[in-house]
């Protein structure tokens, strides 16, 4: 209803609106003009609302999505980091529970030459986050300047901070009210939101671990690897050299799920031991980090490079110097005592006996987030110290009254309340299931 | 995301949006739930927007579509119009070109002893609103307290306000927010915004008149006979009795396009006098407010008596007692002059002798908006006198350089900027085009 002469030259809020919901593709100027007019409060966040429930619903085409992602990445500062000589590459997981692997790989592949500039986030829904894990330890600054960042890159090989104001700031607004508006779970919209961060963060090749199963935000593996094709379409439509894993994400990666317990754990597989499915995710994703950063050009000698940095220290000592540069005190490395520890440990006992066939990571998830390591809103903070200890893996064989687990708790009430539902995520039955592989594929571009 | 634990009685906004946009249906409380929370300020624009698009896209079940009206109803207060003993019946039009029906309908069904208590609109888009053309009579106040409304509905049979602020206060927002978020043309969302209203007016009936054609808000009589069978549907569930006609609305009915022009228009058909096709379709249309009424059980008596209403001057007697009792000045039905006049009469002329096949109702809606008639944003005021009249219909032989309309306007400039798209409205051919039915079916509940 808009009459022809008193159309500006770029569409109406209104007309970028009908347009998406009737089922048409916008062009790169209009998405710009979507994402500035947002930015610019020229459009409401009622209209970007209906825009991006439409977008979910019609879909986005690929030139879309990836118009949206520079659009995003151009909202904000982009980092060159060009004192840094390495190559830079990062690392991406779509989120899972137990999952340390961040911790493990960014000291391990700078160990192996290539640098590791890497922008985290915090825990969302049932998943943890690397920035909640480094400040368990006492100290450990997430935020630091551009400057500080790229001089922490530059001399250490490695830093691990979060995602500044000043980076896609588009996008830090979109995903709010995406939050709020039930338009979460678009792979176009994830895809844009994931690479405008990683797009301005100066990399040279991304690793993308995307998960599947029980503990992932796409269970079910057809949605996860059409979210792992469109991101590594879209990366590479933006010159971004990406990799992209299809990773199994039923149980929780490793033996503990909660802040301080994960990084303790992650501070076993930089010292060459912990559990194997942790040391097994860091040395694949690893591997096709440094292959990415041309590095290596093969595979085993990549894996033995990072194998030698476990083993003689080497990794860990990168750990330890990023932690110093941080302000995070290190001393927590030796004396993993000093980390965050909660008062009472309350056993999960096995109520008959049997092999435990699966452990439901979206269960242990919450179970976690309640107990306290994560947020039911924004702006809770977590406590470090809480968690779960697993003391079985799926296919182990248990006995009556053994016990499954710690819950690691502030109160034992907190822990008692807790208790049915840990029990819960644990399935016991008569046959050993079958072995799945941590891996299950790589993902070409859809 | 959200664990059960935390959940609310009522499902949360978020759970709203997601069950709709994954096509689920809403229950009635689950609706009631939306619009109270929505009005109450618990539920955001930004929320409310996302849901509408999910329901734009999604659709919404019969069950839905009658709760929404439900919620939206109960949201104000609900006229009863007791001390009216006759029975009530209104009219609502799904918005046209040139359509005075209103005008003319409600005092020639209340000379037939049918009570119309009429709640009407302003021009939307390129359509005209009744609301606008009665304010062409000076001092015609379309504001009355709901006591003043009974009582002019008791004494005169017939009375047209606009809606309340306090007649259901929910449409009115949702309203609002639907026309900036591209949400509008969404046929249970237009049902439930036309019967919230109709539904809180304290009715017996309700005649539908919904357009198709080039000039209506849906121009494919698919859709327009879809949106009637939702209409009746809805109407019959919520214990309304109805009935509804698909109507064209190719060229502008009758011979005049602008407020005060369609104003006296309608004085000359309650007079007995005026264009065919305005007193067709007032008469066609009252046939069906009579016998909803069931002031008739047949269609020749009920025809009859309005003929002999607008014959006998009985009609315009209710039209000048109505004006009188809303302030305006009865005077402009025995000397039209006294209605406001543009004072510049602009020509249209025939670019070369042919026959009219068309006129194209919806650019000469436009022509007519843009002349000052109508409103392209929402605080802008009406210009009363300016508009078209039209000297030709479809079907009629002309002559080069003979006046196909004139052009009523305020500077001659205003006019000359209309004069090509006025002329670009009229098809000009050589075959006499086939007389299309003014009433193309009765629509049934779908």
């Amino acid at each position: 209803m808009v009459q022809s002469k008193l159309r500006t030259p770029l569409p109406s809020p209104v007309e970028l609106i009908t347009k998406k919901r009737d089922g048409h593709a916008l062009d790169a100027q209009e998405i710009a003009g979507l994402v500035s007019g947002y930015l610019a409060e020229k459009i409401t966040d009622y209209q970007m609302s209906a825009w991006l429930m439409a977008a979910f619903l019609r879909g986005m085409t690929p030139s879309e999505t990836l118009a949206l992602t520079r659009a995003m990445l151009e909202s904000g500062d982009v980092l060159e980091l060009k004192s840094v000589k390495l190559p830079k590459v990062d690392k991406h997981s779509t989120g899972g529970v137990g999952d340390k692997v961040s911790l493990c790989l960014g000291p391990s592949v700078a160990a192996c030459g290539v640098a590791v500039p890497m922008i985290s986030g915090r825990g969302l829904g049932h998943t943890g986050g690397t920035l909640d894990k480094l400040e368990a330890i006492p100290g450990y600054q997430t935020r630091l300047d551009p400057h500080r960042f790229e001089r922490v890159v530059r001399e250490v090989g490695v830093s691990i901070i979060g995602q500044s104001e000043r980076l896609a700031p588009a996008d830090r607004r979109i995903y709010a009210l995406r939050d709020v508006t039930g338009t979460v779970e678009s792979i176009p919209l994830i895809v844009a939101s994931i690479l405008s961060k990683k797009l301005a963060a100066g990399l040279d090749g991304l690793v993308l671990d995307v998960k599947t199963g029980r503990g992932a935000f796409m269970p079910d593996v057809d949605s996860a690897r059409a979210l792992g094709r469109a991101l590594v379409q879209v990366a590479e439509a933006a010159g971004m050299p990406v990799t992209a894993l299809l990773t199994r994400m039923d149980a929780p990666i490793g033996r503990t799920v909660g802040n301080a317990l994960e990084t303790r754990e992650a501070i076993e597989v930089l010292g060459g031991e912990g559990p194997a499915d942790t040391r097994e995710l860091t040395l694949e994703l690893g591997v096709e980090m440094l292959l990415l950063a041309r590095a290596f050009k093969r595979r085993e000698p990549a894996r033995k490079s990072l194998e030698r940095a476990l083993a003689s220290g080497a990794a860990l000592e990168r750990f330890r110097r990023m932690v110093e540069a941080h302000g995070g005190d290190p001393r927590v490395i030796d004396q993993p005592a000093r980390l965050p520890r909660a008062p009472r440990r309350l056993p999960v006992l096995a109520p008959r006996s049997g092999v435990v066939t699966a452990i439901d990571a979206r269960e242990l998830g919450w179970v976690s987030v309640l107990l306290g390591a994560g947020r039911t809103r924004a702006d809770q903070k977590v406590d470090p110290a809480v968690g779960i200890e697993l003391l079985v893996r799926p296919g182990q064989q248990v006995e009556a009254r053994e016990p499954l687990a710690f819950l690691h708790v502030r109160r034992s009430a907190d822990g008692a309340r807790q208790l049915a539902r840990t029990l819960g995520a644990f399935r016991l039955g008569s046959k050993r299931p079958k072995e799945a592989p941590l891996i299950l594929e790589r993902v070409r571009g859809g």
